[in-house]
């Protein structure tokens, strides 16, 4: 018997959504597994007085827990980071921590603009992240065929091993337009990639996935059918997996990835991880 | 005329996926707008052997641009975080700065496990996201009305006003069931919701945005239709933010807001900003 979790509570606290220290806090904390951190974000804190409301709920509950909790902020006003930092907490200052660093690197100061992150999208950015997602919807499942020269990148594997979530995250993420198409048994008895992908072998990437964990996914779907046996999905993955050989098409297993790992690793493949901003 | 950016190269270094550094370096960095950062993503750097090729890609680059690269890392092997840290750049190490702190806050060494953050998913929580997605993608644009009462949110609003968008960020990120329905003319002319969604009221959140803007994005989906002019935005606007007034329903508008900002907003108001890890 493993011992019981000791429960934390973190708070995240930002002048912006809190994205960024949500994101790090649960990142670092992860090194830390013999604790169950509750998490509490509180976003938009970007005036005195929701600093010093805020600064006595972190005291008020380090009071009840008899813990100081510990707080990841990305405050850009150092008066609002001074008044949550002298609360009654492990305080992590994560713009704090590095902006003077930065300065002195590349030579300015810098904007102390608060909410810069998210807020000041443009609205070609904007676009194109919708446009990517419209694309990716319109071309989940193979339903749409025309408009593939427009795609980045053509998502292939067998139904239910993971397609349309990673084509929504990349394109949600990263504005790229991503499709997505079934190899089904007439594939295989074919032994060839559907005609309509012949012209786009560039841009195909696949994804497989354990023939057991294939089925537990199906069986959710569909209980006990054909399509959700053990055989069945042995059966696709194996020829599946051929295809992808023969064809020279990169490829990976989702089993045991997240979204974020598969995500990552086809941006790497393709040569997509480049950004500027 | 305003002055020409100053391009700086940035790398963003990880033995995951580098999905926190970059975030951070996003985050941070847009406090230099001065400046235009070509960020190049390395994920997986997780051996003794890449890092000193990722070192030695990183000099070079110092060396050809004339100026040293910024570089923001989340190495969890202290070893590993040396080797990029010795190459000609400016390093910002993010476990670096903080897990000493944080360990000295717990009481406890830190487990120093690569690629903890993401790869660590439990099975549970991968399908609570894709549950989500799902949810999110059979219940868009009101499409089934079964299973509403499965919802965590049910967002309401006009046609292309954001609901399908902040649907599925807020399953994909989140785990979060959003249902979206659109308001219709139908709707203004009979002055009351839908009565599909009157049992629901309580998970009901709506969307608006600015005429302006939403015969803007109406136009490139239908170009010079009725649907797309800006009387029709104005009518539909202007009756869609009185019935959500009449009935109660709380609602923001997307206008000039990020996809990101827009789903904070209403996992705050709704409060589900709550999560354990």
């Amino acid at each position: 018997m493993s011992d019981p979790l000791t429960e934390r509570t973190v708070f995240v606290i930002s002048d912006s959504t809190g994205i960024t220290a949500e994101t790090f806090s649960h990142s670092v904390l992860s090194q830390f597994q013999q604790f169950q951190f509750n998490a509490v974000r509180i976003p938009f804190v970007d005036t005195v007085e929701k600093a010093q409301e805020v600064a006595e709920r972190i005291s008020a509950c380090a009071q009840e827990s008899g813990s100081k909790p510990l707080v990841f902020s990305t405050l850009v006003d150092p008066r609002i980071a001074r008044i949550i930092g002298a609360a009654e907490c492990n305080f992590f200052d994560l713009f704090g921590a590095f902006v003077r660093h930065i300065e002195r690197a590349l030579g300015v100061k810098s904007s102390r603009s608060v909410g810069r992150s998210h807020s000041n999208v443009t609205s070609e950015q904007y676009n194109a992240r919708i446009d990517a997602i419209n694309f990716s919807l319109a071309h989940d499942d193979g339903q749409f065929v025309s408009g593939l020269d427009q795609a980045d990148v053509i998502l292939v594997g067998v139904s239910r091993c993971g397609k349309t979530p990673t084509s929504l995250y990349l394109a949600m993420q990263y504005a790229v337009k991503v499709a997505n198409f079934p190899l089904i048994p007439e594939d295989f008895e074919r032994g060839t990639l559907p005609s309509t992908l012949a012209p786009y072998r560039k841009k195909l990437f696949g994804l497989s996935i354990h023939p057991e964990r294939l089925a537990e996914v199906r069986n959710e779907r569909r209980p006990n059918s054909t399509y959700a046996s053990l055989e069945q999905s042995i059966y696709e993955i194996t020829e599946a997996e051929r295809l992808m050989r023969i064809e020279g098409i990169p490829w990976l297993s989702t089993t045991n990835r997240s979204i974020e790992e598969i995500s990552t690793k086809i941006l790497n493949e393709v040569g997509l991880n480049r950004r500027s901003y």
